[in-house]
């Protein structure tokens, strides 16, 4: 493709207003352009790219017996009000209302949609198991559009649905989903992470998140480089010491502590280490109040805690609550006869002679052993995992990196079909619903996390599996008309073989060759002054190092470096 | 694929609520499902041929300079406002609110926001011609959504836009569509012809519809075999007789015609032709009135006379204006002392001695003269042209056909570029609106012309360009292993050079053989009794000769005929 033909409108500024490197180098690269909060247009780069992408998910999809169908972006009314979601998807689905006054939806996801579909086609459970999947624009009305591309409210989306008259092959397909979503993620160049993400509570793993590890994201992944472990910060699991003998040793003192309110001001007052101090919260958990002592360097993690006591409905007590239940202030507080319940993170388990607060304000307790001077309701893993901890599969220490959620594998059971009345005869001629999967793919976020990762200071430098073209020829002076020569003779040549982006603009070499670095095409060949000797210059993108060639030998360095 | 993976809910029946034939049959192949009034699924069948077809539409954009970008659905109201057709679309447009209560239309064409895109970032003339398409899913609440694809409210469109410094520019571009939409029509197995759209008042033709020659559409189209020509009825031009020396013979005579109200009463009562009668019509022609007189047989054509008098605001007489202007009931009107202008068709040029109304209700005279009797205001083409007449382009008779609008190229000028200030600087660094050109492709709706023309009693013929797998591989008999056998073996190798479909279902001959002929591949292959013997049986779906070869000689078979 002849440059001056595409349409790449690079930027020299960083433009100001972008809020995540993918956004500021796909905006500076002419890749997007905004046409409403959360509402780009694709660029040719990025239409190539999300082409490359979008063949890639294409074929594993394929590979795993998926088929590609096509389904609207209106959704009806009714179906949604079926699933219940018309109401509980709230504000973020967008909604409108036809000619005739009848209400649609912009399909979000499309549970609702395929489930009507089967269930007018799918009679016995011999059609199964089923597969269907589709590549499509897809609406959510954020609240907050930005980071370019990650949050947007037109996006594009691979969503796969999968259909099952048992268990087993629901699994099967679960698995199956997961290696492709591997594959995927491999294939487009992106060091990524299947993170578990329900927690124990629900009741064994029916979802995973793939997340691709980058410096911009809203989760934070705790992972090892040792295996493939990897978990949601919220979800990660903390080591468990093994149990100590712990035997009290000295006697419990009470002691002025005025002006002490934090687990750190306490450590410089005592002059200890912050972690061995302990930090105690009061929760409200159901209808009851509870007491949770942490390490006072450790941060409760209120998942976990939903997860220990089975239940969603906690919140930390009020300043208010604390003062009436405990006649005393949040900073002063304590297990010593306390009078409610108190549960301790496994990581205090083998503490002892640690300070408490003593239920008084302006005061702690030295000295304070649990069972001796305080009974325990349970032990439990409260708190957020530290950097450097052992990962819960053993394999080494945990790092954090921020994630991209890229991809989800989701078992949904039979929650739709039951809403929706998707039933088929089983063998015995019995009416049962049809277990089913769901499986997607942020297309559009793919891209955006390729680029979060794959770049330099001076722009994008994408893998050979998606890059739009595979080698740029420039010539750094338009006016040298036999490098000119040299340039198209080339641009056919090697057109036969690769996707060549030939820069035969008339712009300075500056321009063009800092377009070039910005586009980060593979290869970059230069025609310049040595044309006329039969001689160009050849870089690949990822290096520093050009090397001089005769135009002869061009096919061949490609052929071996490519 | 085996066949039993897909989705291919087939129907014995015809649906009696389709409303052609393209419907019905993608209804029966299991191709398509209504979710809503106008809203559908592609199925899987439906999504391999719609990639196919957007496949051979992407070559032949790309082969002409034209570069793939992806513009969003949600269109801001402000652009609509900008080009006036916020309120002009009417309610054909969908629109609506963001959870902010900012309005949206939902894209059913998108001058408004290439327009917007380009004039950000377009600064000088060199940038230009530059082309950009996209394939794009587009909303239209149409009245009354039918014929299936044909006419929905949620389709598939290829939209591309060009932008030019030029007229010679723009024409050239205009010309490469031209040739790049007769390829595509081509490819995919129309047969199509190219429409002259616009009426001569004008100036110049600056849009052609490309319409697909089907037994349905909305469209008339006079075409012949003998060239290329084609032109909807409503703008075929009709041939000039050349002119005769007219001899005034016998004196005009007045009659009593009592009940006599049409040109067919007044031949019966006369004896003579219809052809030998005329016909008079007024009409109001911006703010006066004029007389036209077609040949009795003859149907006046409205287009025609607004492009004759350069003028959109024409409409007939009413019977009461008529009174008042002539003093005579609309049956009896004639171009004798009319006291208005009176414009003839060139088919009443040569007329001599013939019948008009006396503008005396209930007379006629006979024996009418022009330019003895009355003056002529002037000749003009008033009429619609009947099949058998010579085309306008001398090539032959014009036949009649249905036709089903595939794609349409248009030259929009400055419309666009100057209502919302889309301009570049020009060789003299003036600035000056772009000029641009609009060209569509209506994807599914070519799905629907292909399945309209490519097809017989039983089923779909799948033209091989588009077809959504070559080979079907059928086992009549599921219980019959060796031949499951050689099925599974001959999946594998023609999988290797061709897209192999495999009935591996365990279903009747009957339905196995019913269901490939409505899904209709180019080839069947029938592993069946002779199996065991090394021996299949190949048809193509496009006859009825099956033949009997070795399983060896398959691929040369397929080499040869394909």
């Amino acid at each position: 493709m002849r440059q001056s033909r595409m349409f790449i409108p690079t930027m020299r500024e960083t433009p100001q207003d972008a809020d995540s490197l993918s956004h500021r180098l796909m905006l500076k690269a002419g890749m997007i352009k905004q046409m409403a909060s959360g509402v780009y247009t694709y660029l040719p780069i990025t239409k190539l790219v999300l082409n490359n992408i979008e063949q890639i998910v294409r074929e594993e999809m394929n590979a795993i017996e998926g088929v590609e169908i096509h389904m609207p972006v209106l959704h009806p009314k009714e179906l949604w009000q079926e699933s219940g979601r018309w109401e509980a998807y709230g504000s973020e689905l967008m909604r409108l209302e036809d000619r005739h006054g009848r209400e649609f939806a912009l399909g979000p996801t499309h549970e609702e949609i395929v489930t009507a579909l089967l269930r007018d086609e799918l009679k016995s459970y011999k059609k199964l198991p089923l597969t269907v999947f589709q590549i499509q624009t897809k609406f959510r009305d954020e609240l907050r559009p930005r980071y370019g591309l990650l949050r947007g409210r037109e996006f594009i989306m691979k969503d796969a649905y999968s259909f099952h008259s048992n268990e087993d092959s629901l699994d099967e397909k679960y698995q199956d989903m997961y290696m492709a979503y591997s594959k995927i993620f491999s294939r487009v160049g992106l060091n990524y992470r299947a993170v578990e993400a329900d927690s124990g509570a629900i009741g064994g793993s029916h979802t995973h998140e793939f997340m691709a590890l980058a410096d911009i994201g809203e989760d934070t992944i705790a992972y090892t480089e040792e295996s493939n472990y990897a978990a949601n910060i919220e979800k990660a699991g903390c080591p468990i010491p093994e149990a100590k003998t712990v035997e009290s040793t000295n006697e419990i003192e009470k002691v002025a502590t005025p002006d002490v309110k934090t687990c750190s001001a306490l450590a410089d007052f005592l002059d200890i280490k912050l972690e061995e101090t302990t930090k105690t919260m009061i929760m409200k958990v159901d209808e009851r109040y509870v007491m949770i002592l942490l390490r006072g360097d450790h941060e409760l993690n209120d998942v976990k805690v939903k997860t220990h006591f089975a239940t969603d409905d906690i919140r930390f007590a009020t300043d208010e609550e604390i003062r009436s239940l405990m006649q005393a202030d949040p900073g002063s507080l304590g297990p010593v006869d306390a009078g409610i319940e108190v549960y301790l993170d496994h990581q205090v388990k083998n503490m002892q002679d640690y300070p408490t607060g003593a239920n008084e304000s302006g005061y702690h307790f030295l000295n304070v052993n649990h069972k001796r001077d305080f009974e325990i309701g349970g032990y439990g893993d409260f708190r957020l995992i530290v950097e450097g901890e052992m990962a819960q599969d053993g394999s080494g220490p945990v790092k954090f990196m921020k994630g991209i959620e890229v991809g989800q594998v989701f078992k949904l059971g039979t929650k739709y079909s039951e809403a929706m009345n998707l039933n088929v005869l089983d063998e015995n001629g019995r009416s049962t619903p049809v277990l089913m999967g769901c499986y997607g793919v942020g297309i559009s976020r793919t891209l955006s996390a390729i680029v979060e990762s794959h770049h330099d200071e001076r722009g994008i430098i994408w893998p050979k599996s998606v890059t739009p073209f595979d080698v740029h020829i420039v010539t750094p002076n338009p006016k040298d008309k036999e490098a000119e020569a040299v340039a198209e003779e080339l641009y056919a040549t090697l057109g036969a073989d690769y996707r060549v982006l030939y820069d035969d603009r008339k712009e300075r070499a500056g321009v063009k060759f800092a377009d070039s670095d910005l586009i980060g095409l593979p290869f970059r060949v230069v025609v310049g002054r040595d044309a006329k000797e039969g001689v160009v210059e050849i870089k690949p993108r990822s290096s520093d190092a050009s090397i001089n060639l005769p135009v002869g030998e061009l096919k061949q360095y490609l052929e071996d470096n490519y």
